[in-house]
């Protein structure tokens, strides 16, 4: 699977996302003065925020249109249009695409809808229309999509209510892409409500030619856009995707994504509503965390968090100290606290000396109730500014939450907020739980740009996912150049189809993974002499290139303590073969016996999207039962490897549950990194493999068995 | 524990709230002028929402207060006084608690704080000022709260924001008892942006006297109230609480919960805030559902959860249908509903026929994109009534949920669903996604009542809950009397402390619990005549009054196959016990071997807040590590015990996991039912009770081991 290096899109595509987002001139066919159809609204909203281009309304039936000149098509203009916005019926669209051929447009943004996302047929005519495009070198933004804009350029073709709502393009720092272009309506009238804005707001639709990596990638490079938020239903290309996310992280962007399609049901709704295949999500989910962005599920949460992300400091740690007007809602908070993967803070003995002259000793703790402290107290000049700096100057504490409940004095409240986030390095995140009696308190925090929560959980999502992504690294595996080449000179042996045990051991033996000894013995003779070499007792497996899981038909002999049972056995393979219709006896494999104190599974597949993917997962038979696994793009490094099998819930097993014995977890960690890096060295050509078990005792790692499917004629990744 | 049938509280705190809740006449000392004090707001909102009965100002330092007569002293009225209200500083509290006995006073409500939440000197001065009251027949509400109301008796002594900023006191269908009296003003002014009122809304803080359950009690007889919302940090008498809410759901009335002090860091909170001891979560969690009241994690939702219980119809079933003018949203709710523990809806094809004059067949199926369907149908009057009605109708449909983002018409849709919701047996949530862009939509759910939901997650949650609600039931398992006889008699012969083995399954063998057959052997020989009368192989057990962990020291011997094996063990066993400092050798537990398919742990223990607590885990050591077990009330029934088994992760190991037989569940049910009988019958005589492995084989079930500790002097529950 090649791919371009850094993720970067095709100079013709950034030059036609940077034409769409800042173009000079711009023609709407269909356009009307009837603001209720899409030809008038979006020519009016283009108007409203005081675009400094040209403006073309095209509409064979007028000869002007919103007082402007109209014109009878793209053709009569007789200047350059870089951008033509099609609001015509489905059946126009292919008159209006030779048009704006003909005239030599740019950019086509199609907001009509029953293309691809409606149908066979729909679909053949995007394809149709598509085609035109290309011969006319003219690159295309939806269709079904609602527009765009780019607020510091004053250009807005974006139909939402929320701009037929506000005076104003707000001139914000958070990039919003979105397939859906409702939700991203529904996303900017949450931003207004907040008193944040976009610096461009692209909604994609069915993304017949330029889709969410072209805008994404524009992102990157914007000055203006610190923040990027995404939401997405599928993703075309999952390795420029994650590529574009690295260069992200590399310049400081952080990324954050809601992914539809997250489960079956979602799914489904995915593709009838932008002809998007979901795609896997636990690859998907796997691959985005490991580049380093950052999942939310809930797109109203997604504007808060991106909104919060541009406006206050970073934690310094995960240690919460908890803030409230209300006892009781100091409680819940800190219950939820932990519940959001965070760690609730207490203050040391410093900091609470220099809180006594603030509070009495006995409301000198976490979570501060300020409804503890008597009224005389609190009503000193900036006492409540003194109590924040004070806490947050506590090394134990992380980031704060100040929840607010309904109390007096909450405008005032908020405006001290405003300022201890201005000027302290670690946060205090805003919580309004007070409805709209709080409402003074939200105005006076949207006027001066700070997030206001709609709830604890919502402002504990936020703190979790910035401190994450502050905290994310990943390194590099460095490749072993001798290892390749053993592995390709192996593989280049392999017959394609299911590979045998044998060797797919040999494999990962080249790839520097402890296999079991074994020998392919096809006599009883020949099976005697390798068990006496590799040492008793031995297992026995049979060997049948028809027969893949061996168990099954009796196939594996576990204990065989002498020359006669090895005589004995090998004929009893040898039937249990004849007895499965088709099967050859190719002999058996005659191994070491491995002890386990805990069996793990590492496996790899090939993920049509992103690529070579490594699973891990402890504990046998109980990896399936309880879905326990670790799964990470197989370029992982050894410490997000070592991350990731920490968190697994069956962990335990490895680390000295109830006096067993603790294993090496580096050798199950390198064991894993070198199982990835052979699965991404092969690429296409590995879609399977699998070591289960591997067996692990104390210092001691060895598979025990494994298996392959290996398709050559697959392109690799190099 | 004795405790009140019916959880009825004592006839004078009954009468005390029903007096507390509809005074003749209110008296508040510490009356001012100035509303900024507590003195003044409390009586101007008294005065505000029109009381009927008297009010008497009770300042000794003025005439009149707000115009209206004051008076020096309560005594000084000279007319009977329901009502005190007592907002004066703390040092003043005693000597306006005997001028109230003095004057007869009824019921204090005193909203001072610096009693028990600050420490041991105001704990002290709280019992005294108790102590007064109970001489004087006066019954207490505070301190440390913010008081409360009874809208239908236009009757406030809440002080707080939202009732201030508003100029009614919605007549509503909620009963609020909050232990927190700011977060009772919080959840206040959340229900009056929903355009919800409150029945009673009352704030407890410390509760020296009158607390949640009395509250809880006159909410249950009020057929003004409808449902009931609680928020609890600490219930003093858990009994009590959950007979109460066995009646609540006796009279049809749900009980909403935010219990508090979850978490660990939640105790400590909560401790310092109304001096409540939190308890442990996890009992109060198992013992509230299986009473059948529903847990909220978060107070605004709470009240959000509580409203829509009032105003829509309950759910038939768990499959959602999702509808949304965003196709995105769509798909984001989608998987959300999943995540709920909902399940997603399809319609049949009779439904699909109904629906084709309403929109293109591509467009109709779940979850509904209205946005996909073409504005001219649309546009027909009663649109979307129809699609509603025709989808509702569905028999796999069991609730709707509206997602509205941004999009044309937005009131008229909310009123759509008001509609559909008045109008239909199954409900349509809505949730309004298009923040201030939606506030015509808001404005028009909140004048007709139904719940403007604020988030996808908020309006599943409910739907789960009220589902859950509905579907709830509790069986009483009939008592064994015989048995009941026989377990009184062994445990009469019990010592006090360790129970041993034996002992323990003679118990668990009266309960009718099969164990395994075992003889006590004080010699050599009798151990050979109790192995050979079992039945080979045997296991052998230390038996030793101070060795509680028999296998710690070598004391278990499995598989043990003949005479001299038994002889020689017995020695082994003998000398085992040599080795422990200061244990005495009481002989050797000669045991049935038994077989296991999967090892299962019963347990029960006592809880000092809510009795007999009964413990089901699968799946032997596991069950530490996965901290997988069931916990209920040890007098669940049959029904109850199953369900738990069934939920925990472990399930499939009784279920034929990967070709394990499919063990005797009902056997299972049977023994851990009669487990709970058990522990119910002896009360805290039976703290802790275990069997541990009970080995579970196809059909046959028996317990391997059991340990348990009997105080006979503690008292039993009948």
């Amino acid at each position: 699977m090649p791919r371009p290096a850094g993720g970067a899109s095709a100079p013709d595509s950034r030059a036609a996302v940077q034409c769409a987002l800042n173009p000079r001139s711009v023609a709407v066919l269909g356009a009307s003065d009837d603001l209720m159809k899409w030809g008038g609204s979006i020519l009016a909203l283009l108007r409203k925020f005081g675009f400094g281009g040209a403006v073309h309304p095209v509409n064979p039936r007028a000869d002007a249109v919103q007082g402007i000149k109209a014109w009878p098509s793209v053709q009569a203009i007789g200047q350059p249009v870089d951008v033509a916005v099609i609001a015509l019926p489905q059946e126009r669209t292919e008159a209006a695409f030779e048009d704006c051929a003909a005239a030599g447009v740019k950019v086509i943004l199609m907001v009509t809808s029953q293309f691809a996302e409606s149908g066979a047929e729909g679909a053949a005519l995007q394809d149709k229309l598509l085609a035109i495009a290309r011969r006319a070198g003219m690159r295309i933004i939806g269709p079904n999509c609602m527009g765009y804009f780019n607020s510091h350029a004053d250009m807005n073709l974006l139909n939402s209510q929320a701009l037929m709502r506000n005076a104003s393009l707000i001139k914000g720092e958070v990039a919003l892409i979105s397939q859906s272009g409702a939700l991203a309506g529904a996303m900017l009238a949450r931003a207004y409500d907040l008193g944040v804005g976009f610096s461009i707001c692209v909604s994609l639709g069915n993304q017949a030619d330029l889709e969410v990596c072209d805008f994404l990638d524009y992102a990157i490079d914007d000055a203006r856009s610190k923040v990027i938020a995404l939401y997405v239903e599928g993703v075309r290309d999952g390795a420029r995707f994650i590529d574009l996310l690295g260069r992200a992280r590399a310049v400081g962007k952080a990324v954050l994504i809601v992914k539809a399609g997250r489960t079956e049901l979602g799914q489904k709704a995915v593709q009838s509503h932008t002809a998007s295949l979901a795609g896997e999500f636990r690859a998907f989910e796997s691959q985005v965390r490991h580049a380093g962005a950052v999942l939310v599920d809930d797109f109203l949460e997604l504007i808060a968090q991106a909104a919060a992300w541009t406006r206050l400091p970073a934690p310094s740690g995960p240690r919460v100290a908890v803030l409230s007007g209300s006892g009781g809602g100091g409680a819940v908070a800190s219950d939820l606290v932990g519940e959001a993967g965070l760690q609730a803070a207490t203050l040391g003995a410093t900091t609470v000396h220099k809180l006594l002259p603030l509070m009495p000793e006995a409301a000198a703790h976490l979570p501060f109730d300020l409804g503890a402290v008597p009224g005389p107290m609190r009503s000193t000049p900036q006492w409540l500014r003194q109590v924040l700096d004070t806490m947050l100057a506590d090394p134990g504490v992380g980031a704060g939450l100040f929840l607010m409940t309904t109390m007096p004095e909450m405008a005032a409240t908020a405006a001290t907020v405003v300022d201890v986030n201005r000027e302290n390095p670690k946060p205090v995140a805003f919580v309004n739980a007070a409805s709209s009696a709080g409402a003074e308190a939200g105005a006076k925090l949207k006027a001066e740009g700070l997030v206001n929560f709609a709830s604890v959980k919502e402002a504990l999502g936020y703190l979790r996912n910035r401190l994450a992504w502050e905290h994310h690294e990943n390194e590099a595996p460095a490749p072993d150049a001798k290892a390749q080449a053993a592995i390709e000179k192996i593989a280049g042996e392999f017959s394609p189809g299911l590979v045998s045990e044998f060797d797919a051991k040999r494999l990962l033996a080249a790839a520097g993974i402890p296999v079991t000894r074994g020998e392919l013995a096809r006599s009883e003779d020949q099976a005697v002499q390798a068990a006496a070499s590799i040492g008793w007792p031995v297992v026995m497996k049979l060997v049948s290139a028809q027969i893949s899981h061996k168990s099954d038909v009796g196939g594996v002999v576990l204990n065989v303590g002498d020359a006669d049972a090895v005589r004995q056995h090998f004929r009893a393979l040898q039937q249990a073969a004849q007895r499965v219709p088709g099967a050859s006896f190719d002999g058996c494999l005659v191994q070491q016996q491995a002890r386990a104190d805990v069996e793990v599974l590492i496996g790899t597949n090939w993920d049509a999207q992103f690529g070579a993917m490594l699973m891990i997962g402890i504990g046998g038979t109980l990896v399936e039962l309880l879905k326990d696994t670790a799964l990470l793009p197989a370029s992982a490094g050894p410490c997000a490897i070592r991350r990731a099998i920490q968190a697994l819930r069956l962990f335990p097993l490895l680390d000295g549950y109830r006096g067993k014995p603790r294993v090496n977890l580096d050798a199950l960690v390198d064991a894993a990194q070198r199982f990835g890096q052979l699965a991404v060295q092969l690429g296409a050509r590995l879609p399977e493999c699998e070591a289960n078990p591997v067996m692990i005792a104390g210092d001691s790692l060895v598979v025990a068995d494994a298996r392959a499917v290996w398709l050559p004629g697959a392109p690799s990744m190099s």
